[in-house]
């Protein structure tokens, strides 16, 4: 029971996200989970607190690998583009996982309780990147509006790297939602 | 006990508002809002479902209100200025609101349960702009990305609103906030 097994958490996380894929994630039981992967349920809480958390635990190291990075940027440089290395910083952390992330979003679309919860993690981050920037000396309404337009790019890149094939990297496709959400903005109202 | 009472609706959630500030939202009971409105709980369930409800009911008239405007500006403008179109339509509908949002606001940044709801709330408004893009015939990524510059406007220039004295109007306060969301992307990388 108690001994060490190679790559548990890994292969908790694999057996869970095929199981989800399978049976539905509301289906899915701890114990159904540990068999698959050839532990036990002991094992199972000794890394994760529950079923959800095997989806959400790589959420505050994203987090701040994205606030780091916006941080750290060359002070030279406009809020946007600090905004953009934060972007680049989080997308070589999906280096060769878009597999993963491809069963992992396919999970929390069909459950209500887990779109929420990835809703306020995406709150929760762009509550970091404005604070972030207002370190950087970024007056508001500024830094939580670059937070929010960074937000709106990772989002939607995001949903652009799921359906790209392997060789569109995510970096790329950051950078190309960037330029279309200034595309985007560049035609409007101006103030009366 | 079911007789008719002037404005019943009106004065349970001005009574619930009050309630919220000054007892907390948790502590509150749809007991005490019936009493301090001068109204039975009975009468307050013919009008709201439960307490949360006072603070969320013109959320879906909201989003009504934001979609169409947005599928009804003329064919001829760019999807940006149709977002925008729904911005002024929607700050015509607070007219005369904010004291009302200021109190509504409070309560809800103190709660971790209706800070969630209110991020479903916006998300739902996102999926529904988009949507109405879409049926303009703005492709993807353009339309996701145009909604979630409308929700990103939207959220600065209504907190924007909230600290504004009175003579600032909303309908203002959006076009500056999307002049700032232009400006703000307008410095960046180029796609390389």
């Amino acid at each position: 029971m108690g001994r060490w097994e190679p790559n548990a958490r890994g292969r908790l996380a694999k057996a869970a996200l095929e199981l989800y894929g399978e049976l539905g994630y509301e289906q899915t039981t701890v114990a159904e989970i540990a068999k698959r992967a050839g532990l036990t349920e002991r094992t199972f809480f000794r890394h994760y607190a529950d079923k959800r958390e095997v989806l959400f635990d790589g959420s505050s190291a994203l987090q701040e690998l994205f606030a780091t990075a916006v941080a750290e940027a060359p002070k030279s440089v406009a809020p946007i583009d600090a905004m953009m290395a934060g972007l680049e910083a989080i997308s070589t952390a999906f280096d060769g996982r878009r597999e993963h992330s491809r069963r992992r979003q396919a999970v929390i679309v069909a459950n209500a309780e887990l779109r929420e919860r990835e809703l306020i993690k995406l709150a929760s981050m762009s509550t970091a990147l404005a604070d972030a920037l207002r370190r950087r000396g970024v007056a508001e309404p500024t830094a939580s509006l670059t937070a929010e337009a960074g937000i709106a790019v990772f989002k939607v890149g995001f949903e652009l790297w799921l359906m790209a094939p392997e060789e569109r990297e995510m970096g790329q496709l950051m950078r190309e939602s960037l330029a279309e959400l200034r595309a985007v903005t560049a035609h409007g109202y101006a103030i009366p």
